[in-house]
């Protein structure tokens, strides 16, 4: 049983700065990323593939909100699992598509065309998944996160009485709700996806870190309003699956150390003892590159044999060795 | 291999006639409806459960509508993978916190507290589902299914010609869209349902009659706005998967010959025919019965072994031949 790869897509394979994330510009960007992602997927590796939500969520949260007089709002975490549908139709159907004709492993994937009724042997398909975070995590004590509308000074504390939320000066901008960022520990539904993916289905999961649960001492589930960050959340899901790779896709083709600075240098190797290390000197910035390496040394600490940081474009070089950040344990990864 | 059991839940299981859709009541309807299929759950039997989401895409539908001045509306049918994702963790979130503690087969269900990184034995989960339509459908040349919120007749018109909708006058209420209701050919996931379903898991897919897409000569598939009926989607979800039994869950505990009518009265069992023929004589009210007797019809004309009409409360009893509605085919029936 070959170990399933984990590849965690950045936001920007579905909106970009600038956009308004029309369904047009987020197919278009979806389409390029899956058609790299296809390539892999054609040499037969059992395939996870895991997304962000942030601006698609936003959206969402925004709709919500000019409809509130019509339509009950609904919490964030609802919010998440809507775009888990959303986002992970997109993806599932653009990398289908991508694969048609394509032989993946020993079976000609998914022949378009069978007789009703028959089935074909492999699948894309998202699935929903719950994300559980502690209660306990300090994170709850501190929310920071922005999600959502801005609104004025008034709105804003109307809203946070109303509602119970905790609101934040947005840089200037106004006013908007800020929510926990606590620490993903477990993948509800990892066990069936570990059988997809060993299957030969390619599954997407974890969209948007995954809808936030919490554990009540009795076992039972509920939906918590937070973000999760999708590196770390995939991270946490690939060692579930005991994945052999974590790739982290994002804008950039590789970690820079001293990024945007007359020293920037690339950062072809690390090991998770040197990604710490970078991490506590504040290298990277927080909510960008500095979650993606945590994510990565929080997988090659946890048993992982290497993550790889690298951009879609960049992603062929990057497998064999001529691009992109390699982070692997310092023994092993030699 | 016990061939999986399909249980199609009605819209009411989650918004009921005169309710805004709150999360609570959602929650509550959905707690309630889960309760009563986690019982058949424990037995053991593998089984993929469908359901509807006629208020929940309106509302998705409407939120898009208001916020269409800063957020790009979605077609209807991204708003139907929305809600997939959505309804889809609703359900996937109680069922799970129903079966804590049961058994469920040979594995005590999905033990609680696991130490992080194993991976428990069972899952509930919901499968991103999209559906195979005819483009060539008849249903395309004639729109019929209203969606979304109501318009004036100016409103209506602008927004025919801006979108290319077409509009039709809801009974004096407004002016809405209508979308073709073309019939479901295949689940393209079936084959990953069936797997999981077989393994242990529990499914919940097609959501809504799935996100409805249209097949290519290449075999590319692509979203197209429509509604598909989710009993009929169900139907050909379950001969895909070569279940044995349909159980189509409703507000009425049977199906009744000469509803709402003094002559009214119980069917507790029909085979295909009589089904046909009781459509044909237009027994059963179009969008409601109508599709459901149709949907039961068509399991066992395709080969399935039978098909039970109840409500959730009258499940226990429908299953023991006490209550609902049981189609079966003629010989193998008896």
């Amino acid at each position: 049983m070959i170990p399933p790869v984990v590849i965690a897509i950045g936001g920007n394979a579905l909106i970009r700065l600038g956009e308004r994330g029309t369904l047009a510009e987020q197919a278009a960007h979806v389409d390029d990323c899956m058609g790299r992602i296809a390539k892999l997927a054609a040499k037969g590796w059992p395939l996870v593939i895991t997304h962000g939500n942030g601006p698609a969520v936003g959206n969402i949260l925004i709709q919500m909100e000019c409809a509130r007089d019509t339509v009950p709002p609904m919490p964030l975490y609802i919010a998440d699992a809507d775009s888990e549908g959303a986002i992970g139709f997109l993806l599932q159907q653009s990398l289908y598509n991508h694969l048609l004709g394509h032989i993946r492993g020993h079976v000609h994937w998914n022949q378009p065309r069978l007789p009703s009724g028959s089935i074909s042997d492999a699948c894309v398909l998202s699935v929903v998944t719950q994300v559980v975070v502690d209660r306990d995590d300090p994170a709850f004590g501190s929310p920071t996160k922005p999600v959502g509308p801005f609104y004025t000074e008034a709105e804003a504390a109307i809203l946070g009485m109303e509602r119970g939320w905790t609101i934040a000066g947005d840089a200037g901008r106004g006013w908007r709700r800020v929510v926990p960022s606590p620490r993903p520990i477990r993948v509800v539904e990892a066990a069936a996806i570990k059988r997809l993916a060993e299957g030969g289905d390619i599954v997407i999961a974890a969209g948007g870190g995954g809808v936030p649960v919490v554990e009540a001492a009795d076992g039972r589930l509920s939906g918590v309003d937070a973000v999760i960050d999708k590196d770390m959340a995939s991270a946490v899901l690939a060692l579930q699956l005991g994945a052999k790779m974590l790739v982290i896709l994002t804008s950039v083709d590789c970690v820079y150390l001293d990024y945007g600075t007359e020293r920037q240098r690339r950062v072809p190797r690390m090991d998770a003892c040197e990604a710490r290390a970078y991490l506590d000197a504040g290298q990277f910035a927080p909510g960008s590159m500095g979650p993606k390496v945590e994510a990565a040394a929080l997988f090659i600490e946890g048993g992982g044999e290497y993550a790889l940081i690298t951009s879609p474009e960049a992603l062929d070089d990057a497998l064999s060795g001529k691009a992109g950040t390699r982070i692997a344990d310092q023994v092993r990864g030699q």
